[in-house]
């Protein structure tokens, strides 16, 4: 691209975070356009990143509404998150949780005190009726994020696992039960309700690059690409499409995504991952260690890049950004 | 009191909690009554001493439901109160608040992170229906607190004070203005839905004590008398009715009871306050400085105690707490 910008990331959690930082760092800092939201007449700012969340992972606990991919997101892009986990706040303690826990509240979940504030502010403003754009859109401002921070819709939606055990809720499986059930099948509860906002709309539409980061395709991209419509009109958006291997040597960097794809019946490898992906994508950037893979990936129509794929650190985000933003201008 | 059971105890905030404290002390580890709840039909203790608790300074700040007295009489009791502050948690600290201020929420009543955990709980479960005294119940019970706790009222109602600047919310009023404003005159918004619960009925009909604490006769003893019937109840109740003087020397130990005397037209003194309290007490305890009040308070047909009515430290409390048991014993 002549101008680097326009770049719509697909997000998940704490991988997808660590890509859109990545290219948040590799845009710089380009101006942003200023201009009239239609829907509340304030002029808002929109930067060359827009990052997509998944909000199916999104719950209720002691009636405060997570966030949790969104808010990984936004603590990312605000250099706020803490680094060892990927999640939460750095330096982040629990002292509102060690209380809860003194009043017998069942502890299951981790949650920082500032990370609380999060969630007391965005149920305070979901109550007053605001949508969950305008309350990420204020949190980004807020702390000075220069992208756009979008969820994939503003209603909500619940992702459920079938599993041996019966179905589970997102955070049960994932948090309470340390993903240590077979999944054999997702399905979004909600998702016939939720409706591609005119924001994402606009963002998809004008891209001049469509990234899905290495997030978990059944849980993270999945609810992204189930809303209605945004399939299609990612499909039908100019620019180029490339997905980030979240599979590195047969094993997820983070997460269940490898052993989702084994009960799903898909084949635990980056060539695992571009079965999902076709008919979507024109590129597919993987690790070297899967370089093998290749020739099968490119024998679904989708060109392929090696690269080191892993993001170790701030530098090896904005590298693969780099390199993921030169690939897709080159399709 | 042969036994010294079943007393009575109308509070506010510090002042109030701080003798509860006192008398709860005093009374020792009396085993409670163990008993069927018709409500719940669960098994809940009833102890020796319960305190009623004015809830018309309750109010919603981001989304959550803050009642300060009970809050404050909850941690004296637990034995977690923040001995400077008198109100709080000893130790918080106000993480989650930083953060609220990093999002632009307006930032005028300092809450810590411990004490954020309990306006969580309360908003959640009275969101879920249970009536405020089940909610404040089961936050005693966790915290171990060996006294029944009860709410003036399961139903909200606000003090609301007529001022030179117009009519202000409580704690605009005490917290956000810092208590610089003339109170004209004050009214309860919603007093007239409320209604004396059974266990308040109970307690105050069986009491073999009733102390109205050292708290602002207006604003905190002011409301508990005003739901509807409660007057009347504790005017019949059987027990003596002993006061205890939130004026020493002309001042008010905490807060604006001082003011409020003054700008509403009565002496600021200890015989002011219990011109306040004739035809319901029928004991009134005051300072050693205020000792020449003594003769007229008299003439209204109260008995005096003098004393040191300040409370300095723990042993403090409970030394005025028997002296007040042993003077109500007497009347």
């Amino acid at each position: 691209m002549e101008r680097r910008d326009r770049v719509v990331a697909l997000a998940g959690g704490v991988g997808g975070a660590r890509l859109a930082h990545g290219l948040l760092l590799a845009l710089g800092d380009e101006s942003p356009y200023e201009r009239i939201d239609p829907a509340d007449a304030q002029p808002s700012p929109i930067y060359p990143l827009t990052v997509v969340c998944n909000t199916a992972d999104d719950f209720d606990l002691y009636g405060l509404r997570i966030s949790p991919d969104c808010d990984t997101v936004l603590y990312t892009l605000a250099g706020l998150a803490n680094p060892e986990t990927g999640w939460g706040i750095a330096g982040d303690i629990a002292n509102a949780l060690d209380m809860l826990r003194r009043y017998g509240a069942e502890i299951w979940f981790w949650l920082g005190d500032r990370d609380l504030a999060t969630h007391i502010l965005r149920t305070e403003r979901l109550r007053a009726g605001w949508p969950l754009s305008a309350v990420m859109r204020a949190f980004g401002q807020a702390l000075g994020v220069q992208a756009n921070l979008l969820p994939m819709c503003e209603e909500p939606v619940a992702t459920l696992l079938r599993t041996s055990e019966g179905e589970l809720a997102f955070q049960e499986y994932f948090v309470r039960r340390r993903q240590n059930d077979t999944v054999l099948g997702v399905r979004f509860e909600g998702i016939e309700q939720a409706r591609v906002s005119g924001a994402v709309r606009d963002a998809i539409t004008q891209a001049q690059a469509i990234i899905f980061c290495p997030s978990n395709p059944f849980v993270s991209i999945g609810p992204v690409l189930a809303v209605p419509g945004m399939r299609d009109l990612i499909v039908a958006a100019s620019a180029p499409k490339v997905a980030v291997s979240p599979i590195v040597g047969g094993a997820a960097i983070k997460g269940p995504a490898a052993a989702m794809l084994a009960s799903m019946g898909y084949e635990v490898s980056a060539y695992g991952v571009a079965t999902l992906y076709a008919g979507l994508i024109q590129g597919f950037v993987i690790d070297r260690a899967d370089a093998a893979d290749a020739a099968r990936i490119e024998a679904l129509g989708i060109r392929v890049f090696v690269t080191d794929a892993v993001m170790r650190d701030q530098v090896g985000r904005e590298r693969l950004a780099r390199e993921v933003l030169r690939f897709a201008e080159e399709l």
